[in-house]
């Protein structure tokens, strides 16, 4: 433990953009086909190299004529002119026009020699000859030169500007290019990012995961693709390196040689540092180690030589996810626009007021990840002045939730103390396409719940358990709070509606010991799971447990206290079930619908109504009457039907 | 010409978009790998398959101890406990805390069994034995339990409602997926869209083109397939069928049973439209034919019946690509949105005056194509009140250019007569991502110009001539005209500055007539190309014309008169010599650039200054500075120092 390296000195976030922008990452430019060419950005000026049109066009189905012959037609004395032929889009003309003649046209066709105006179809007459075949024409107006005539290169001439270096190309410029016949298109490259993570512990989604060993999912490689190619780069994963260091050396090294920039993430242990500072001192610069800002102070900036003499750029990523993209995108991001040549987006901002106080001092600059939630729609707006409210979502680095949890940051000065409840703040959202959701609700999690948030618009739900949610509520934060069973708190709420369900006991399958009531739990030695005081559910069981302890004469506390894990709670509806059925405990606190679905005998103790509450002045808000409605609604009396154990109230 | 269909009963808007509403082209979900679900929507909620994390986690670098140890200690009085081994991220612990002890635990670590808290190894100090080795541990903080430990399930646990159908999955989704091992992702599907362009006229980009046959690259194939991948869609291009109807009505049927909708376009003959009925009578419905909307009238909704027994959407668009773009963009993009669970992109929508009076008058629905032009920055926004100017971009539906030089729509009521200068009115931008040009210029031509022009940040020049240029100052619309040769017309402006270029004339290769002035010209029957009055190449020549005629006492008119071709104008610039090198033209009127740079030889006649003059009340904006450092930089004097005939003024 003497090597452990420690951030000190660390950078200013400017200082750490000077060094990013420092780096070469632009990658030479390419040629890709029109078809392909979406979104891309134009390396170089595209001139017209063809007059569009090519030719002069008629622009309406009718006959092209001499305009000088049909001065003073009008529609009580015609012109009459011989037709002599036809010309159609596609075929080049075989007849021309001569004085006194006229010739079909078709639009596009290719105005015939002779002509230079096309008179439309519907201010003619056709006259027939015996045969019934057209020979003349009667043309009801008198046209001027270039009349219904697009000429050749009005469009757009040879020689012309088209458009620019630097345009990103949308189907309108992949319009223009398809008339100019440009096929192959000069774009900007899309540099090549190459991903390097390490950590024995980390293991691909989709592959096994053996938690006894500590092993998670590996949420870097794959969220900071994602990242990447959303910015304009072409993402290189490679393979985990574990934590041998000689293996990662050997794909940095690699790394550095295939791709323009690389960064490395998931390295939580000091050593990792260690072997990025030996490939960089061996061959390239480091330029920066550490930055003052929050989430995501162990940041490396630096340039990794190349074994064909060039460079490549190199940015070290915190190891925990939100760290991980919340450096990525304040610092790695803007870099890769620049070097594909886009645009950065818009700003996407939203000013809005802090539900909540929230302290803050740290001496970094910090970026708060927080909720937005527009609480001002027509029902309310009038009332209430139209801000959102800004909420923080602070579940700490390691916390992926948060990634989803949250709409954007609020940047906090290294000297802000505090940002206090009603203090108007700027959100930058993630991206200016970030949608926040229409409904924010807390509380009780339960899968018939589940279910009805999946017909609500877009709803976010916290599954923070009974009390807090009623607990929120009141602090003025979701507009709904879920609650199961009695609850102690006196919080002001409009009822929209609940469901009754059954709660008890999951025991392995078959019931080997027998388990018929709580009592037997106490008695038999029974190693239970638990669920936090937080919930309804656990209410019911103590609740249970006292009278129990009442019918039984005693302290509540010495029943509790007899019963092995009583204490020991987790934090998801699923996970006592999970531990019965994996063995790990011999029964657990659980709903019959989680019980009997996962394979487990349900020994049921009772009932327990859920309510869905609503805060008193969003109350009439489009999005919780919704939750009304849905509540009432034949889908979720379908849902109710389905899972066991529950019923409509 | 007997079966020419006319759209004499209109549907209105309202119902074109009931009847593509009524259509169902939503496809079967599908499962992608996570790697490729960016952009992607779920097609169904997603619950937490495990606990994240798995297992109870060292969340920093330190000593995983039993709490109650440490009670009581503090920096005066540290706790000492006995180091009894380590657990790294990744492996399975191999040893216990009990009390009294600790183990060394790395970020991300397992919590080794016994031990409830980590204390951080900041608030630690080592102790060593005699071989050097730490066997002690000083604890120099209290911690309760749970301290410094992400409990099992804490971020999100099993069976927890993750994501909820309807998600558009970004960085922040993919990572939470990722944290919880999803490999394989439900999402919607993508329609199927297929395109069948007709015409015989019509050739793929990229093939050679004919334009005495009338030919014209396929402009909607690739562009329209560009609108369906960005709503969502995947296009399917089919071969042209050209005008064989045989041909295309068996395209259409393999197309419907192919994909989930068929969008014809660019049949300008009215017998296409017959196979379409055709096709449709035979097998389908037609709910629609003709919409009450300028662009886009002759719009055609039907289904089509599959052989396999289901049955295919179908939307005809109009030939002309901004009427085809405007209807797909107004009605078909919103159905393959909707169909792959696309949230309708936020409207983008900008509010601004009218910069002149547009008159209408046609009792239909008219989407006018606009352009947006912020002239109010910070020089001006306080005088003028800062709302963006707003000019039409009419130049037909046939003018592909009309694509990227209108940056959205005014939507004008069919009872609308005009729109007047000034007046407020609300553009929706083609697309959020839309970012208007900075700078808008009008007038000349010129080769040095579309280089000065690539040193600037997303500028607009619309190149209609040195006269037309000045008029459009005048009127207020540009920021800048551009000029070459002497002005007749007063407009108040300010210099920004010039170059001058060499004009003359453009002649075969080796001069075989021996052209030495503009008397060769009158006097041997030249056949000659001209340019148009508007630009200041052409007011050159009719001053050298003027200047041959007084010197011969003779009226210019009798001059011009006598030159084949006066009259016969081309747009660009460089359509004279391309004139010329095609052997259509003995002379053109040309620079000395363009003539060299095509392989003409060139009789010079004069040199002309150009100027780039500023509109007096934009002079200040930062875009319009921007043009002046661009004319005195080091790069522009090397363009002009690279182009024959150019010279600094």
């Amino acid at each position: 433990m003497t090597d452990r390296k420690e951030f000190r000195d660390l950078a200013t976030p400017a200082a750490a953009h000077d060094a990013i922008d420092s780096l070469e990452l632009t990658p030479a430019p390419e040629s890709v086909p029109l078809t392909a060419a979406r979104g891309r950005v134009l390396a170089e000026r595209i001139d017209a190299g063809v007059d569009v049109p090519g030719f002069d066009r008629a622009s309406v189905d009718g006959y092209a004529v001499r305009a000088a012959d049909t001065f003073g037609a009008d529609e009580a004395d015609p012109v009459e002119l011989s037709l002599v032929g036809a010309v159609h889009a596609g075929v080049a003309p075989k007849v021309s026009v001569e004085a006194g003649t006229c010739v079909e046209v078709s639009t596009g066709a290719v105005l015939p020699p002779g002509a230079d105006a096309v008179v439309m179809v519907e201010r003619t007459n056709e006259h027939l000859d015996e045969d019934g075949d057209p020979t003349r024409i009667a043309v009801r107006t008198a046209v001027a030169p270039g009349d219904r005539v697009m000429a050749a290169g009005t469009d757009i001439a040879a020689g012309a500007r088209a458009l620019g270096p630097g345009t990103r190309l949308t189907p309108r410029e992949i319009g223009l290019l398809s008339a100019l016949g440009v096929n192959e298109v000069p774009v900007r490259g899309r540099p090549t990012v190459g991903i390097v993570s390490t950590g024995d512990e980390l293991v691909r989604p989709g592959d096994e995961l053996d938690p006894n060993r500590g092993e998670i999912y590996d949420v870097n490689s794959t969220t900071i693709a994602a990242g990447v190619e959303a910015a304009g780069g072409e993402a290189v994963l490679y393979p985990h390196a574990g934590d041998d260091y000689d293996e990662m050396e050997r794909l940095l090294r690699t790394a550095a040689d295939e791709c323009d920039l690389v960064l490395s993430s998931g390295s939580t242990s000091a050593s990792a540092v260690d072997v990025i500072y030996r490939v960089i001192e061996a061959r390239g610069e480091l330029l920066l180690h550490g930055v003052a800002v929050k989430p995501g102070k162990p940041m490396l900036v630096g340039r990794i030589d190349r074994a064909d003499g060039g460079e490549s750029a190199y940015v070290g990523l915190p190891g925990y996810p939100v760290s991980a993209l919340t450096i990525f995108r304040t610092f790695v991001a803007p870099a890769i626009r620049s070097a594909a040549g886009r645009a950065e987006p818009a700003t996407a901002t939203v000013v809005g007021e802090m539900a909540v106080r929230e302290r803050y001092a740290e001496g970094r600059k910090r970026l708060l990840p927080v909720g937005v939630l527009d609480v001002h729609d027509e029902s309310t707006a009038g009332a209430e002045g139209g801000r959102p409210l800004v909420y923080p979502v602070d579940k700490g680095s390691g916390a992926t939730t948060s990634l989803v949890e949250a709409d954007g940051v609020v940047a906090v000065d290294p000297d802000t103390e505090y940002l206090d409840a009603g203090e108007t703040v700027t959100v930058q959202l993630f991206s200016p396409g970030v949608a926040p959701p229409t409904l924010l609700g807390a509380g009780e999690d339960d899968p018939a719940l589940n279910r009805l948030l999946d017909e609500l618009a877009a709803p976010r739900y916290l599954p923070v358990g009974s009390r807090e949610g009623l607990r929120r509520l009141r602090a003025g934060v979701p507009d709904v709070a879920v609650t199961a069973g009695p609850t102690d708190r006196q919080v002001e709420s409009v009822e929209l509606g609940g469901w009754r369900r059954t709660w008890g006991l999951a025991v392995p399958a078959g019931n080997p010991d027998g388990i018929t009531d709580l009592g037997d739990v106490v008695d038999d030695d029974q190693r239970l799971v638990n669920r936090p005081t937080e919930t309804g559910l656990r209410s019911a069981l103590d609740d249970a447990m006292a009278d129990l302890a009442a019918e039984r004469g005693v302290d509540r506390r010495d029943l509790t206290d007899a019963v092995d894990g009583y204490a020991m709670t987790r934090r998801g509806f699923e996970s006592p079930v999970r531990a019965v059925c994996e063995g790990r405990a011999d029964v657990g606190l659980a709903l019959r619908e989680t019980a009997e679905r996962l394979g487990c005998d349900f020994v049921p103790l009772g009932e327990q109504s859920v309510v869905v509450r609503a805060a008193p002045d969003r109350a009439d808000r489009e999005a919780v009457r919704a939750v009304g409605a849905a509540l009432s609604g034949e889908p979720f009396a379908e849902t109710l039907a389905s899972l066991p154990g529950y019923e409509r109230r």
